[in-house]
């Protein structure tokens, strides 16, 4: 059976004492480093070219990277040449390092610098592998081996740089597949590398803690950044970087851990590009950073020109769930969610502190707005339907009328078995309350309010059918006016009337609902005033009583039944 | 200026004392429950059919889930629907438990009742939303007034099922948008719906702590549920599920962290689809566990048959990067990965525990193979060529070699920007290594060794031409007659000879490299014997030095120069 968890062994934890990550709250960002040139464009099917390359550096600049990895110029001739091209034609801003990938090993350190040859600024990164499982079974190499191998490279830097004393250098040392080495062998590794680079002495140094593979959940790593940082010499003097990849999807947790656990820089990708199941995203961590009041010393406010950038580069699609840049993330579908969030938008003040159910941020910090994006489908309930008919067609609607409109957006999501857009709803909403059926169009009326209430005369269809009748007010003066004409009695069960925003031909909204010989039955009308559309929505609630007994001709239209 | 950071708070941290959970490892699987149908469902644009719900049960069945949230009925009629036909037509296997999630409001827990009369085992699953920002902007109510909805709605579903005593019911409370309420509130309001229910009286419960939206770090959630274990009263008697969202890209930390914090059970849906970024995704997590040698309890052995499934109901695609399920998750495009991984595969034995480099586990446990996917390009280094010609061809090349070639594989890539097949690398290593120019095409040899050493004779070309030579080997004999004949001196700088497996007419392969006049050149042969290979090799390498001196006519083939 090879389905068979037991040919797996745990990852030992690391039983860490004094443990202090866990209280700890994320108060600034860590410096940055893009290492999508590289780490991920290494893992693409198709690599970049170098018009690519320029683009996403470019890119990168723009949003405020100050430390970008181009490339493993020893070893891929096009980042060679990418390299060489940056420096040659002076498109390095002033404020932004470049860093450049290298195995320890002589031949390719030298070509490195060749690269680099020019640069008024750079990171050289050198790196080895110090895992048990890459000693045991890929170098068969024992820990003074590989220790051997990462003093040398770092000797090999220090003496490559000594001759290009007009470039400002700063190295990277990591050890590679630092998830799977012995803690004490990673900081034997580190100080030996440290006592030639010497960053007390003031050498600038990036001590890097790849978590080349996930190997544990992100407590685990935490743990580890803990224990080095509070074992290796010259802590005071380097920056603890992290480089986590996202085998177990924790990517971002590990390396948020890591920062609280007293990493000082983070690598990693825009989107998470990078081998395998990528590396650490930097645009979901920023924008975590972001959403708890942490400048996160990046400018993501362009997302859409991010993701473009990124696919166009990478030929990688973005995952329409991905954190704040997805497709679907600022989308409510659930009707208790668009309810909530319409009540939380409209008590949200300009400049009053973000608080609104199930949007962390305001999508329009990142260029995407909420409203581009309510959906109505057979679960969206009232507030979703409320909401697209106000902000599309200046439509407010009365709870009664969210509730029973809702159910029928409903029913024709459920037969239509997917989305009802925009148009469709106001479609449905005209139709079913609306739609003034001819004969009970309102042509005119007269409104006399004496201490005996109010008297009214309505004019009605083309025919000029006249209804006249007496009330307390407009409204019951008309109900009584349709009784004696029709024979019918009405009862008004609720209305509302609403003055619409300027501008428009139609000033007034009135939503009414009414029974008679218990049947029920609901409209609404749009007017010049409020007395109109009130008339207007009473007479075409009328109308859709059924069945029509004297009604005039053609008053039950092709609505819906509402009971 | 939109992109304003100020804007947020912080999410404040809990401030724990005596935190156990860092200290913890999963040592078993937590019960899982599968929300695919209904969290899932409600955030699609288009929902799933009956027939889709249907297919996404029978698969998450075949899987293992036990628990299975199959919609929210009172809210959807298709919904409604779903549950009525799996319950009528006797499609729940009888270790399979249903669950259904209702608000807590008498009419939809009556209609929720309704759905799952007759069914023989259920979860009702009943929530409120008790988070500060629901009450205050949503529900206009204090804590007294959410606490009462909590308990009414666990009175109406103790009422109801005590109505239907012939099903055996599990009651489940959600504190909707926990992880933004005060956690001494969240204990309150569970104690006071737990005092209805009395777990201690032999009624099932399962108390869920939702991040309905990701706010904090994960550690911070686990400590909250840490907390709430702490301090619920019935905790022995209850079992305590977390269901965690992904805004902050952490949902599988965060329930991984609740897990050691206490979790009983954890709920999700495969791949993470769901509101906004999605829930946790119930893949990868079975998966890190499995990968620690842990149970997951869920057979994911057929994974592109789970991605399949779900991307056929959910109409949302499997991320290329997705942990464990994505296309180049098993992939490795650095020469160096592919080296290490080359190297620790070949040190595998079966029945072993798995230790290979960069594959966190065996691909074949999920129906993936590693070989399937080397992809080569200008950054794989020889380590990936090597192991395409071995799996395709059967070709073992001699580490000189591989280095040779792959700079020649790399050049190609290089030209053609992206990546090349196996066809490709062959037919690029039988041009430059394989191919014998015709006039150089070894026809007969004759060895004949003497206390003097071999004297060799070759024939070689369609015109009988014939080489003699005396050495202490066959190689150097026949490097002698080529001396002899043509008057060049050749020096065999290394050559290596491979039998390969029975069954192909060619039983054996030379690699040969040799230098005449400070010119390198390199070649390699297939023959029925290793004689034949060697000498072959030999020849077509002396026939790829170039300029071609008095050697036979088109000596020099469409090689590429190898120097």
């Amino acid at each position: 059976m090879s389905f068979d968890h037991r040919k797996y062994v745990a990852f030992p934890p690391v039983r860490k004492r004094n443990r202090l990550w866990p209280d700890q709250v994320i108060q600034k960002a860590p410096t940055w480093c893009a290492v999508d040139l590289r780490d991920g464009n290494q893992a693409l099917v198709k690599p970049m070219s170098v018009a690519q390359k320029q683009r996403l550096f470019d890119l990168l600049v723009k949003l405020g990277f100050k430390e970008i990895e181009i490339g493993f110029p020893a070893a891929s001739q096009p980042d060679f040449e990418f390299c060489r091209k940056l420096i040659d034609e002076n498109r390095i801003p002033g404020d932004v390092t470049i860093q450049v990938l290298t195995q320890a090993r002589a031949e390719l350190i030298a070509r490195t610098f060749e690269a680099l040859k020019g640069a008024s600024r750079a990171v050289v990164h050198v790196y080895n592998s110090t895992s048990t499982v890459q000693r045991e079974q890929v170098f068969g190499l024992d820990r003074e081996g590989i220790r051997r191998i990462a003093v040398s490279g770092a000797e090999i830097v220090r003496d490559f740089a000594a001759g290009y004393p007009d470039t400002d250098w700063t190295f990277q040392y990591s050890p590679e597949s630092f998830t799977g080495t012995e803690l004490d062998f990673a900081v034997e590794v580190i100080d030996a590398v440290n006592d030639v680079w010497r960053p007390d002495c003031g050498q600038k140094v990036i001590i890097n803690l790849p978590a080349t593979v996930e190997m544990s959940t992100p407590n685990v790593f935490a743990d580890q950044v803990e224990w080095v940082c509070d074992h290796i010499r010259y802590r005071e003097h380097v920056s603890v970087s992290v480089h986590t990849h996202n085998d177990r999807g924790c990517a971002v947790a590990a390396a948020e851990l890591a920062v609280m656990a007293g990493a000082d820089r983070v690598e990693g990708t825009l989107m998470g590009n990078g081998e395998r199941t990528g590396n650490m995203d930097l645009v979901t961590m920023a924008m975590n950073l972001y959403s708890q009041g942490v400048d996160p010393c990046l400018d993501l406010s362009g997302m859409a020109e991010i993701t473009d950038v990124v696919e166009a580069c990478t030929e990688i699609p973005t995952h329409p769930r991905h954190p704040y840049a997805g497709e679907l993330v600022f989308t409510a579908f659930s009707g208790s969610h668009q309810d909530a969030i319409r009540k939380c938008l409209a008590q949200c003040d300009e400049g009053q502190a973000w608080n609104v159910a199930y949007l962390p941020i305001n999508p329009s910090d990142v260029g995407r707005r909420y409203d581009e994006v309510v959906r109505i489908n057979s679960q969206s309930g009232k507030g979703g339907v409320a909401y697209v008919l106000e902000r599309d067609y200046g439509i407010s609607l009365p709870r009664w009328l969210q509730i029973e409109f809702s159910k029928l957006v409903q029913k024709e999501a459920e037969r239509n078995g997917g989305e009802l857009d925009s148009d469709t709803i106001h479609g449905l909403f005209e139709s079913c309350y609306l739609q003034v059926p001819e004969p009970w169009r309102l042509t005119s009326y007269d409104l006399h309010r004496d201490d005996q209430g109010v008297r009214a005369e309505v004019r009605i269809g083309g025919a000029d059918e006249v209804l006249a009748g007496r009330g307390l007010g407009a409204v019951e003066a008309v109900v009584v006016a349709i009784s004696e004409r029709f024979g019918i009695s009405v009862m008004v069960e609720t209305y509302d009337e609403f003055a619409l925003g300027k501008g428009t031909a139609a000033n007034a909204l009135a939503c009414i609902r009414v029974t008679a010989d218990g049947q029920a039955s609901s409209a609404a009308a749009l007017a010049e005033d409020t007395a109109s559309a009130t008339i207007q929505a009473l007479l075409s609630a009328v109308a859709r009583l059924a069945p029509a007994r004297e009604l005039p001709n053609e008053a039950v239209v092709g609505g819906v039944a509402l009971a």
